[in-house]
């Protein structure tokens, strides 16, 4: 992998072991659907792969899951009768190329077929941003030993499936030279789709004709290439769902049809110019010894790709759009570690992520109805419905007949507080007052309604207490007062007590409405605090430590360098019942607290928190979440070159596979992470009720570093080292 | 349904909410492979399928199932622009036939383009007998309203799944005018598949042009058909395996062209012919006032299209071939079921059944030693290897978070006892003695072995039980001193040590070979008669009940009345937990006994049993292995009419499907448990150590019966009223 450039992603030789990695590094999107970088000509074994945002179908169980939608690559391309793919002949020269700033995914291949012919074949492709239902396609094809006969086949492929399980159902189709489209809809959720194709050549010498097989109407076009000319084929493919209109192809047809007139320049340069305003809001550029500039923007340019900028109905899934890992399962990862980067550069995308938790509220009602609690209850993982969709069982790893019990749907609750934290935070820093009056804090004071029936009271040592909780390091489940989860009501039960004084000052109608609607009272407000006084969280007088869980420093202490050198996680070496037993962390939970509250806690106590943490959780295998965390909370305890090992490891999680599961998707956790870790760990930005402040502490490889942020509508430059601009 | 004439089905209204149904009865086959009745040219919401013998794949759950191979019928037919489906258009006349004598089946249908225009289109089917790598399709298109450009488009479609879970791979195809193929591989298993056609037309002005689409490689023919005239289309596909050769497509490839000299007529010649020696030996003939004739016939064609008739690494499945009900799965269906009708008039697919379970005794021994016993334990589902299949866990019904335990693969042990009950009495009948030295008699002395580990010596009542176990009644779980199940091994333990001294004094080194292997000794021998005759096994002594199972007279009586009228089965209606505790029967196992062992209980103790067993059997939506068991022993109590009843019910089971399932499939055991209850019942055959003899009881509609079967390779046809035929 090459990184030189500041912008562009390159690959300049084919790995065949590597293709599912190298499909997720090259995934590119437009926030309406994502395409996994897998090759046109197709590959064996590839893991193929199209998902649009909110197209999901029931599948066993993991209940239902993001479906791969028809594959609009499809193409086949045989020269002088050998088929054109990177299994057969021989590959002379190749390079992949994603251009992060124009959002541009481009391939070169000089191939020598096994009868012995050379060609130079390539591709562009583009899923436009400025018009989210257009994906563009051209193809090159350059003979270099001769005359060649050549044939390229391309159309809609809907013979696809998830891994092996088909969700598509046929409706219509046809095709006829030149152009075609295929009718489709969902099995259970009936969700219908329409993608339509024009497709020409460059030479007027190509026939084109129209095989109109069922599932997969194509163009089989064929002809002859004098030696040394180019022959280019161009192809548009547009694509609705019944998500977005009720007749589908007719939206289809009519979106190609009215883009006759637009040369493919023309949409091209209207792509790149939506691409150039977008990184004008949400670049961060760093003058660094290593590959921090370009590791930087290609984390975020995945969440930029996967961001829903016109959908208040969908989130962004663990994996973003970019492969079937968590099958497109949404979980808090989105509000405390993707929000800050919107809420902070997209203050738009920040509003449709938190409107897609206000407009689930039913499905989290019915959760917290059916556990026997008030409320809301989100989900630990959330998808169409909004409604609890993390599997109950899992097949055993090694024994056919046995399942495993996934607890995090039952017991993984701090999901709640979360949602009510990023909601709170995005009405902070954006100033969107509207949102928080008739969403957010609706939101809040619902699922605080769940914290009160949550709660215990526990009459021995007077405290509330959660028992039988899973806080954030999943290593440990079945704990009693996990110290996130029980910190994180708390300050969730007081803000919900200042949240509705603020909604009956500004709008005292909407305050009356919710006071109605969720029994909402003085003495109920009262009860809230008093819990929130009285809610377990136990710090040593002593040492100043944090207990993660009641009992955890009763556990023993891990060996870990008799683990060592180890390639797979604590808890898959130990087994799940071994590492409950021991003082082994997937991900820190209490320097959670620290990333989220930074004063909430004097650096003394920080600092001895850190140590003990960090030197007990598993940071190379464990959560993916982890590493830009620590980075973030050892900048805010000076530790900055500590941090930089850590952001590191972050930055290069996908890019260079250091976990090896990037074929499963993009760990966009760890990419909104990131993106704090430079803003509020090196770049030390801070905003709270009295406005927002830079303390910066630059690594020693950065020279410099500058990003924007938008504050209550106001961007704000900050440049290190120089100043701060307002505009 | 029509079913007048004595050999042919025929449906003479397309029904298409019945497509299911039809496509399960509809099905053919030849012992290699079946094909669903579904249309060539595709419907909606179809369940096509055909299945070859012993290809499994992986699948979750269940573990392994027979895969759906490429759809050879893959016929699409335009007339004059409009696509010929049934779902389109008018349909004027409509027959669909299956000619149970020459297992053929033809399709005509008088249709109305939804532009007006009528055709008369027709189709026949044939999967040959006399080369089981062989298909034949003939189409015929006939345009009523002056002439018709038709295009007609056909080839291998490998795009196919098992109901939506794919597993096929691609690995190479071809196709030019005239003929084509296509290679796949299973994703899991591994298998080949090799699938070779040829298609010619009856018009020379029909263009053919090859289009070579992956996983589907197709012929488009078109051109005109002048007014009246008929355009006919000849389809042959060849198909093999790696199970049948190394190079699959070599062999398709090869028998294609070695059939070029054959004409159609030649073809279907060799078939017919075929087919009547099958049916030679294995007719029923009935000449009586109701479709009893062509009922028996419908199920018996069902068991021998499924019959490996070459191949001894197979078993016949719960629904044959002809459906994904139990996924291809083999049960004790197979031997205290179906093997009846096969040992005594196919005895070599007898032969071929019982060595799968031979072959697969590795699987059977680590099933044992895994659960802690001697010998060899038969698993409950057993597929391709022989090992436990039976899922462990399924999901609820209603409840998608919760899953049910299905616990059949781990207590339902009397499978083990079936197997070597077959197994002796299929050396009684055959006098096969060469089958019964070698792998017979090893089969019942090594599960004999797992039965001595498995029994449990009771101090108290100085019994050996078997506690914790699974009778044929399932509605009844983890129950101890099943009455068959006792019953059945106190039979194993006396034919083992009989079967024992037998190999001795005739084959006396392979005796002292598993004397060797499995530890037999003489005092072995007479611990394994001290079991049989201390097994628990109760019988009142003043009403001569036999109870099913300790404290099944305990048990609550259900009132019947109370829950008519009712479509489903008494365990759906109540659940698991309550029918569990109350007299209802899924199907009788202690009548069971008397079905096998006619000889070994008085007729008055039968009759008492039979009253109170009877009223207690859920007979129509229990198991539909109940109704032909119920008839036989009514008949040997000379019930006949009463008998008549049960028979009818077990003989429309799919012809009519009277329990609304016929659409997964065949109900294989019921189609056996007829024959016998036709040949053993109302026949009257008895065959036991001493020879066989007759006492028939022809119910009052039945005018003759007369059925053949062959004892000790002497074939004898009996003919009542009548009299007996040697040969």
């Amino acid at each position: 992998m090459s990184t030189q450039q500041e912008w562009i992603i390159t690959r300049s030789e084919f790995n065949p072991q590597k293709i599912h990695h190298d499909e997720t590094v090259f995934t590119i999107g437009n926030g309406y659907l994502s395409t996994r970088g897998s090759f046109e000509e197709s590959f064996p074994e590839e893991n193929a792969a199209t998902f649009i945002h909110g197209v999901f179908d029931d599948i066993p169980v993991v209940f239902t899951e993001l479906v791969n939608v028809p594959n609009w690559l499809d193409c086949v391309l045989i020269l002088d009768g050998e088929r054109f793919r990177l299994d057969y002949g021989e590959i002379l020269d190749y390079e992949n190329q994603l251009d992060l700033s124009k959002a541009t995914l481009t391939r070169s291949v000089k191939w020598r077929s096994p009868a012995g012919k050379a060609y130079q074949i390539s591709f562009e492709r583009v899923i436009c941003l400025h018009e989210q239902h257009l994906l563009l396609l051209r193809v090159g094809i350059n003979p270099l030993d001769g005359d060649a006969e050549v044939i390229f086949r391309s159309g809609i492929n809907g013979c696809v499936s998830n891994e092996g399980y088909v969700h598509w159902k046929h409706k219509a189709q046809s095709v006829q030279p030149g152009r075609g489209w295929l009718s489709l809809v969902t099995k259970k959720s009936e969700t219908g789709l329409g993608m339509s194709f024009s497709l020409k050549s460059s030479l007027p010498q190509i026939k084109m004709q129209a095989w109109n097989m069922d599932m997969h109407p194509v163009l089989n076009c064929s002809g002859f290439i004098p030696s040394q000319e180019v022959l280019w084929f161009e192809k548009r493919v547009t694509v609705y769902t019944t998500r977005d209109v009720q007749e589908p192809i007719h939206a289809s047809e009519t979106l190609l049809g009215q883009l006759k007139a637009s040369s493919w320049e023309d949409l091209i340069s209207a792509h790149q110019k939506k691409w150039q305003q977008v990184w004008t809001q949400s670049d961060i550029e760093i003058d660094s010894e290593d590959d921090a500039q370009i590791a930087i923007r290609y984390n975020l340019f995945q969440l930029l790709i996967a961001a829903p900028w016109q959908d208040e109905q969908v989130n962004i899934g663990a994996k973003t759009l970019s492969g079937y890992g968590y099958h497109g399962h949404v979980f808090w990862d989105t509000e405390i570690f993707m929000l800050p980067f919107f809420t902070y550069t997209q203050p738009q995308v920040a509003r449709n992520l938190l409107s897609y938790r206000y407009h689930r509220l039913a499905g989290a009602r019915k959760k917290a109805k059916e556990n026997g609690y008030l409320g809301a209850q989100f989900p630990w993982e959330s998808a169409d419905d909004g409604e609890e969709v993390t599997p109950t069982w899992v097949q055993h790893p090694t024994d056919r007949t046995k399942l495993t019990r996934i607890w995090t749907g039952d017991i993984q609750i701090h999901v709640s507080a979360d949602i009510a934290l990023a909601v709170w935070r995005y009405g902070q820093v954006s100033g969107d007052d509207k949102f928080l009056h008739e969403r957010g804090i609706p939101i809040i004071l619902e699922t605080a309604l769940f914290w009160e029936s949550r709660a215990e009271w526990n009459e021995i040592n007077q405290t509330y207490q959660f028992s039988d909780v899973i806080g954030p390091d999943e290593y440990h489940d079945h704990v009693d007062n996990n110290a996130y989860n029980n910190f994180m009501v708390r300050w969730h039960f007081r803000i919900a007590e200042q949240a509705a004084h603020l909604l009956q000052a500004h709008e005292p109608d909407l305050y009356a409405g919710l006071v109605d609607q969720l029994g909402l009272s003085d003495s109920r407000m009262q009860h809230w605090l008093e819990i929130a006084n009285h809610i377990y969280f136990e710090q040593d007088a002593l040492t100043g430590l944090i207990e993660q869980f009641q009992g955890f420093f009763q556990l023993e202490d891990l060996d870990w360098k008799s683990l060592e050198p180890r390639s797979e996680s604590i808890q898959s070496l130990l087994g799940i019942e071994a590492t409950n037993q021991v003082q082994a962390l997937k991900q820190a939970d209490v320097l959670m607290l620290f990333y989220l509250f930074p004063d909430a806690f004097p650096s003394q106590i920080m600092a001895v928190n850190y140590d003990y943490y960090n030197a007990r959780t598993d940071h190379t295998y464990g959560s993916s979440l982890g590493p830009s965390i620590h980075a973030l909370v050892a900048c805010q305890l000076g530790k900055t070159e500590e941090a930089y090992q850590h952001f590191i490891r972050s930055a290069h999680a996908d890019l260079y596979d250091v976990r090896g599961n990037a074929g499963d998707g993009i760990h966009a956790a760890s990419a909104g992470g990131l993106w704090q870790a430079v803003v509020f760990g090196f770049g030390g930005l801070r905003v709270d009720e009295y406005g927002y402040h830079c303390q910066s502490r630059l690594p020693k490889k950065w020279r410099r570093l500058r990003f924007r942020f938008c504050y209550r509508g106001e961007w704000i430059t900050i440049q290190i080292p120089g100043q701060e601009v307002r505009e």
